[in-house]
């Protein structure tokens, strides 16, 4: 939600210029699929990563001011994350994203298989308009594929006994990481900074991925444990083994093992043990300890960027965005 | 198969290249996906599209000789098409392709969504190592388009009883002739042809997608009739109401209506009945008069081409790719 930026009304607006670019260029011939992605694109999520790379490109000083085309690669970001969620969507069998049916659960996997891909068009487009002959047009391309072949090393690992927390940082370092990473990075570049301080964005974004890929994984043991009409542990259950749980594995294997026998057929009690058991073993406090280090690691790198308000709306926007209930 | 081209070893040669570089493009850390993309690679089916794009760069006057760039832009088409025929396995339940079982049927659609999308990186890379900085990374961007835009014409089509021909040809136009389309027009422009070849390219490979969509779209209705063991008027049976069905309607829609109230459900024995009723209405005959007309309408233009054994072979080539069995 946007209202996740009300306190930067600055941010705000960009985002919501953002926001109005997507809606008009998710036109297409087909009633149903545009009204889809018209309501997903207005909801929007927080935007974190036109949100990132506006504001690296507001912390360069005496940065190159087209705003036209800053929108646009604002939007390429927010294009290329969506048409990844779309897809993951079929993938997970997914009911909701964002708080709203999923394209896949609305209209079924033929239609989101082709939005999917027609997102990508979109955000192949934008990169055309902005950035054709430079070397950043590949540079997305390489990061699309890392993002697949982070979200293959999730599938590969899915119900996976011998999964290991290696492995699963790989993973989100692919799936999460790189895009905002990516996004950062392209804030500094397009707006003409150093390559100090395009070094310094892609080492902040990578560390804000990785931390807030790593939390939402906790969340998925610890929230909404006592309201009995959500599902609970949906990770887990389709075999997706995260930090928390491969913590406590190391620490409590015997008692752990025997849910991995058949996951996707725990009933609730069974859930409700299990998470009891992750941070009993220190699983929970494990990855709070991963997440808290590497928040730490990207506010370090931001407090040496130049002074700016964009500075310290990122060192704010940075915690608030990591710092979650449990 | 290759096998297509085996009396012009010239072309034959240079498609067997083109197939190595997939397959080298193709590498992935995944080896499920990896095997899957390889042999689909290998198997090749005719590569119509780099074909074309090949004898198109072969004709122009003084083309231009950078072999390695001919070559990857030749794979590029293909990895286009290989992309898009993967993702619509998925739409199609199809068991089979290119004689092997569809990567969706194989694998399931979790893997044929993502392998999809990594032959869409690759295309991707391809054009960027090619042609960043020029339009016709954009101009692919539109082609990827209108090819979505045909695919998502049919779904919105199917099972509607209010299809016509004219919305057929529209879908058919981007899901089939646009590619063809851009593939001859890049064989001219990359090896240096001017304004006036390009145009003639343009036309050339609509006319040739057209065809052989509405000749491909016949054989539906005519092949295998007599084989109790396969399955028949597999499109029909989908709600996707092609060239014949819909001439036939014309002339005879009392008849053919009941027909369309649950395809689906058609027993083999309707299905014969349904498929002689197509005949015996002219939807046959109408539908290759179409095609006839296009395949004359290409080959008038082939034959105003420079001369040249790719002229030569061009023309051959359409000639026997048009000429099926009936």
């Amino acid at each position: 939600m946007l209202t996740f930026w009300q306190d930067y009304p600055e941010i705000q607006n960009k985002l919501k210029d953002v926001q109005a670019l997507m809606i008009e260029r998710l036109k297409i011939n087909n009633q149903e699929i545009e009204a889809a992605l018209e309501k997903f694109a207005s909801r929007g999520g927080k935007m974190v990563r036109p949100a990132l790379f506006l504001l690296f490109a507001g912390i360069v000083p005496n940065g190159s001011k087209d705003e036209e085309k800053i929108i646009k690669i604002a939007a390429s970001l927010e294009m290329l994350h969506s048409a990844t969620l779309i897809h993951d969507d079929i993938i997970d069998d997914s009911p909701l994203r964002r708080g709203l049916p999923s394209i896949e659960s609305q209209f079924g996997k033929d239609v989101a298989v082709y939005a999917g891909d027609f997102v990508y068009t979109v955000y192949f487009e934008l990169l055309i308009e902005t950035m054709n002959g430079t070397s950043f047009v590949a540079k997305n391309a390489q990061s699309m594929k890392k993002i697949l072949q982070g979200e293959l090393t999730q599938m590969q690992s899915a119900f996976d006994k011998n999964n290991t927390a290696r492995r699963y940082m790989k993973a989100i370092s692919g799936k999460t990481a790189e895009l905002l990473s990516l996004s950062c990075l392209e804030g500094v570049y397009f707006a003409g900074g150093d390559k100090k301080l395009q070094h310094s964005a892609r080492k902040i974004g990578r560390a804000i991925g990785l931390a807030f890929q790593v939390y939402d994984d906790i969340l998925n043991f610890t929230v909404g444990l006592d309201e009995a009409d959500k599902p609970i542990l949906t990770d887990f259950r389709q075999g997706i083994y995260t930090l928390p749980l491969l913590l406590a594995r190391e620490v409590n294997d015997e008692a752990i093992a025997p849910y991995l026998e058949a996951p996707e057929n725990l009933s609730r009690q069974e859930c409700l043990d299990l998470a009891e058991l992750v941070t009993e073993s220190g699983g929970i406090a494990g990855a709070l300890l991963v997440a808290g280090r590497l928040t730490e690691l990207a506010l370090n790198e931001i407090r040496k960027l130049p002074e700016s308000t964009n500075r310290q709306i990122l060192e704010e926007a940075t915690q608030i965005l990591l710092e979650r209930n449990y």
